[in-house]
């Protein structure tokens, strides 16, 4: 393990973390709150941390995938812990525990919530909360990448080990100008989203806490309704968002690009659009008889399921009254989640297509022992090496995610069987609201401290693909060079 | 697809069918009752038709793995609906689907029951019900190919197509050797069981169809509370018996040929004895303090976890009421499962070895990326179409899983999502009973048709290791050769 590196990227992650708390400090200027003026001294002392930290002589040589990977996880635990103190010194969220939750949940687009009342927060906090989520859906390594000038082949380790997916393309060429272009259009969608929002009549301050929860795919609101109270046209703008932040990036490149096809070829965001279009069709047919209008129960289905597959968390109906088909299938969608290379969350349709073609593959096997066949994906053949690779992650994710659930019902023994599978299932996919006791109207607060430190875990997890957290417990990993 | 010798081996199953029934209409003669007519009428019936279509000319030519997983899949269906018609003619059960359902849990050893009060039943009914266990558990086409000469180098895709295990093992050369070995095995462990049994008081009806019901990993018992009114020494050999019987058969080879040191070197065998331990431990604890004494509830514990982690489904407690840490717990060994190789069901622990050993390289891999490492279990190294075929495997059962569970939640409108989800995990882990509203103490008999096809459906998916049952639906499988 090479130390000194990984020490120097955790100071500039430390000296963004000051960058980044600028933007709150200056929304509390506006709205006179005291609170600005702990998010201005923090941002300071980051600053100056994160650049001592980093200038301390570093030998750049050997970065292999391995350092990559706890790179990763270091620094979002680091940007968890650092974003959480301005709630514990505001008195925001005076819990360390409870404030290092939310933050966890904010940075991972998760958004589920220990807040009881998120209207009793400064606007300062809330538009922090709000903006954690903008920084950890294209993640802060991918931004540090587009900024800074890094030397040294550790780039690609970096961006394949913080990127979700199974297989992290290049788009072009140079990983910094993949970082930056993704930035660019991750930056034009946020605000044509604002710009949208403030045109249809949503308050300022509103319209951009929103955007971000729905670029990040987070899911924090900052109204107790979370988006019911928001007027049809509104939560339109925001369903059809939401969808978009959940494609794979690499289709809105190519449509910028001279190869527009190759955005409709992609097989990842044609099942993803396809997975949508049934869970809308039939949810809205399972609910029709609790709304008024069926125009009115397809715009329910479709916020509530865009919302949940994407793994954002956003939610304008109580969908755990919903019937047992629609709450089964939201649980199911929950899991697939959102296109590789989007700010998504889940297991990711690409991963769930390659395993259904896996199987199909495996029958034309049976049928015809003799003949050679392969998996296909985009016209291009899948390499055995993918296909296993997505069977192993599967099988990770499974073993966390039961060990998970285990863990957490031996602590909470006042929780239902359900709430305790879907509360790990809608953190560790990176959702936000669960079902019964985790629901969309209730929050995270009345769990253990031991259950959410779990479910911190899951988070982090979760949205760096298992692996970075998981190398952190493999002792040999600490041995020195 | 050959047709004709498809036709000619479920004319030998309709035989062997035929020959079984005797063992109910004994039962019948010896309790007086009218039921036994129809045992020995059908009896007759099925041993002439069976007899017909098998000898109608076959010429044996092709016969390939496709062959071998459609007749293992459509001779478990005719097997089913044959063995259904005398609880229906005998009206102990007198709807079709209902009897289906209850011949379909037999065979499959699964044991749920649609029964409001099995007591009702008559002794000749009861006796075959259990009796459809000891068959089902071993497999009838391995107990035909044990007894039948049969030509032709189709034997293999048969045997493999039953049996349960990623990596079917022939203990001797020949088939015909390793099925009679195997049950001989079988039946020596029942004898043994029914013996010591009956020997500390059980009555004769009960010790046979108890026996039929651990060896098969069943489940069905022939009393109201299933196991919890027999003596605590009789649920003591009871537990004992269905640890055993969920060990893999080739264990016992093993221990009775000159290489008894293999026995215990079998990774699998170690890895289930050692989740048994680690299950019975953690709930003993966990429900300590529902029970007078330690060693009560330590008993409770072991019968409980022996009965769910073999797929048996026996109960001595109603484990619906345990604690959350237990329930939870008792759900992820239903889908562990038993050995590969043993009459029990779910995934198989060689599976899951094999899976988290894969997820253990893969790591390995990342830490040193130009070393080469294999899977290893039973000292020997894993080849990689094993550990893929391992993989997808693992991703078609959560693909039925996951269908099966929607499909139930949109029919079902009046379960709750706990009730929905152990549904399908104990019929398509052929457990029997489940949490909740189909819990130890309840039954299947409120549901509708439509899903109860569905669980029978998942039944024979789960025992048949998915691809036969799969393999119905694909389309070029019925083309004529």
């Amino acid at each position: 393990m090479n130390f000194p590196i990984i020490r120097r990227v955790l100071g500039i992650v430390i000296l963004f973390m000051g960058a980044f708390l600028f933007l709150p400090t200056i929304v509390g200027l506006l709205y006179r709150e005291r609170e600005a003026l702990v998010y201005l001294v923090l941002a300071v002392i980051y600053l100056l941390l994160g650049t001592l930290i980093a200038k301390l002589p570093a030998k750049e040589n050997t970065f292999y995938a391995k350092e990559g990977l706890v790179v990763v996880a270091l620094s979002w635990i680091v940007l968890s812990i650092l974003g959480a103190i301005p709630f514990v010194i505001t008195k925001d969220i005076p819990s360390f525990t409870d404030a290092l939750f939310e933050t966890v949940s904010g940075f991972t687009t998760t958004g589920s919530s220990i807040l009881e009342n998120v209207e009793a927060l400064s606007h300062t906090s809330l538009f922090w909360r709000s903006f954690t989520h903008w920084v950890g859906g294209m993640g802060v390594i991918v931004f540090i990448l587009a900024l800074l000038p890094m030397t040294g082949g550790y780039n690609m380790h970096l961006m394949r080990a913080e990127s979700p997916g199974p297989s992290v393309g290049k788009l072009v060429p140079k990983i910094k100008e993949t970082a930056k272009i993704l930035y660019q259009i991750y930056f034009a969608m946020t605000v044509a989203e604002i710009v949208l929002l403030i045109i249809v009549g949503m308050p300022v301050f509103d319209a951009f806490c929103i955007a971000f929860g729905s670029a990040g795919t987070g899911g924090f609101g900052v109204r107790a309704d979370s988006c019911a109270s928001y007027t049809m046209l509104m939560q339109g703008i925001i369903t059809v968002f939401i969808i978009m932040f959940g494609v794979n990036f690499n289709a809105y490149y190519f449509l910028l690009g001279k190869n527009k096809k190759e955005a409709f070829r992609m097989t990842e965001v044609r099942a993803y659009l396809g997975i949508i279009a049934f869970s809308i069709i039939t949810i809205t047919i399972n609910i029709r008889h609790m709304y008024p209008s069926l125009f009115r129960s397809f715009h329910e289905a479709a916020f509530q399921v865009g919302s949940i597959i994407t793994t954002t968390g956003f939610a304008t109906a109580d969908f755990d009254l919903w019937p047992q088909y629609s709450r089964c299938l939201l649980v199911l969608i929950m899991f697939i989640g959102a296109c590789a290379g989007s700010t998504g969350g889940g297991i990711k349709v690409s991963r769930v297509v390659l395993l259904f073609k896996t199987i199909g593959q495996e029958f034309r096997q049976f049928l015809h022992p003799r003949s050679v066949t392969t998996v296909v994906m985009d016209g291009k053949s899948v390499d055995k090496r993918t296909v296993r690779g997505v069977c192993v992650y599967l099988a990770a994710y499974v073993a966390v995610f039961a060990i998970s659930v285990l863990a957490v019902a031996a602590i909470e023994s006042g929780m239902d069987l359900e709430s305790v599978f879907t509360s790990v299932a809608c953190t560790f996919n990176n959702i936000g609201p669960g079902l019964s006791m985790v629901g969309p109207t209730k929050n995270f607060f009345f769990m253990t401290a031991p259950s959410k430190y779990i479910l911190m875990f899951d988070m982090l997890a979760g949205r760096l693909e298992l692996y970075p957290m998981l190398m952190l417990f493999v002792p040999s990993v600490w041995r020195k060079n």
